[in-house]
């Protein structure tokens, strides 16, 4: 819809020119890196034909589930996340609401309440299958599968597409953390002209 | 917090009047039916401790794993739901984004686009477990378990606490569906102060 008002409202060389990239960005799949198919979305998807990745972090399986940058939602998203032994989410922060429902497996909750000019020494929280957890907003935290088989879980955010600050340890400052964004499963879907406003 | 700041700001008899009444609110188990345990919510919490009830629905499990009147989201709200074979919603609308995710067993979306005067024939959507549906803003819908074996879904809404329009059947008008506020699973907790300002 920007493309066909653009071309239309002008027919400068400047505007064909902006019209034209615009077209090659919307549907280029090297541009794109994958089909993103917010219009004509199906209402039932079968979860297990969802593309899953680990996005460079060995151990986890992230599927959007719906999403705001993939699937056009607007006001939540949901991942379906599962972390091998050992695997964890980096120390981060973000300024919505996020509720974890454990489907499966154990592990720790670390959480630090985000008072001082540092997360520091995060609190441990056990968590398990059945249970469920809310993330004060902007505490720094951490989920890290500390059991023996694999840590499933569905993870509900608010203020969708996520901006997560990232922490390289518990006593880094947090005007130290590095905002990343848009976050590693919304890159290959996020347009240009989203980037263009931040 | 409003108790003690309406306390401490004033000692005229009305406001101790009034602190009295705050007090006795929120600490009567008669006025709220139920403890509604906002502040200090534990972070993990086991969803098979949580309250579960079926609201007068035969064949309805309802349990709010994440709420807003019950626990103080703002954002986002998740309930678990289990519906015996045969049993459904109501043929409903909102306008809040709401995506389920089935954990087991099958049933049917019932989705009507709500472009004329009334929902009018609904398409018939097939669910199953493993799939995530998402229901258009305002779209009347219902979910029915229409299979064998209890149909059991997480669904995720925004804007809470929900706002429900509620249809006698698909051919009623949008003017004459009935809102539904605070609905059944919010009623116990929903403090009087939020009443008098609808």
């Amino acid at each position: 819809m920007i493309v066909l008002s653009v071309g239309s409202a002008s027919s400068s060389p400047i505007a064909v020119v902006v019209s034209v990239a615009l077209l090659l960005f919307y549907f280029s799949d090297t541009t794109l890196g994958a089909p993103c198919p917010i219009n004509g979305l199906p209402i039932v998807r079968n979860i297990s034909d969802l593309p899953q990745d680990n996005y460079g972090r060995p151990g986890l399986s992230h599927m959007t589930v719906a999403g705001s940058v993939l699937h056009g939602m607007k006001e939540v998203e949901i991942w379906l996340q599962t972390f091998a032994p050992g695997s964890e989410t980096p120390i981060h922060r973000h300024s919505c609401e996020e509720v974890f429902v454990v489907l499966k497996g154990s592990g720790t909750l670390y959480l630090a309440e985000t008072h001082g000019n540092f997360p520091g020494k995060p609190i441990e929280f056990p968590i398990f299958a059945n249970s469920t957890i809310h993330i004060p907003i902007n505490d720094a935290h951490q989920v890290k599968n500390t059991g023996h088989e694999d840590l499933q879980v569905l993870v509900i955010i608010s203020r969708p597409p996520i901006k997560i600050f990232i922490y390289e340890d518990w006593f880094m400052p947090h005007t130290a953390a590095r905002l990343k964004f848009p976050y590693y499963w919304d890159e290959q879907c996020v347009q240009e002209s989203q980037k263009d406003e931040l």
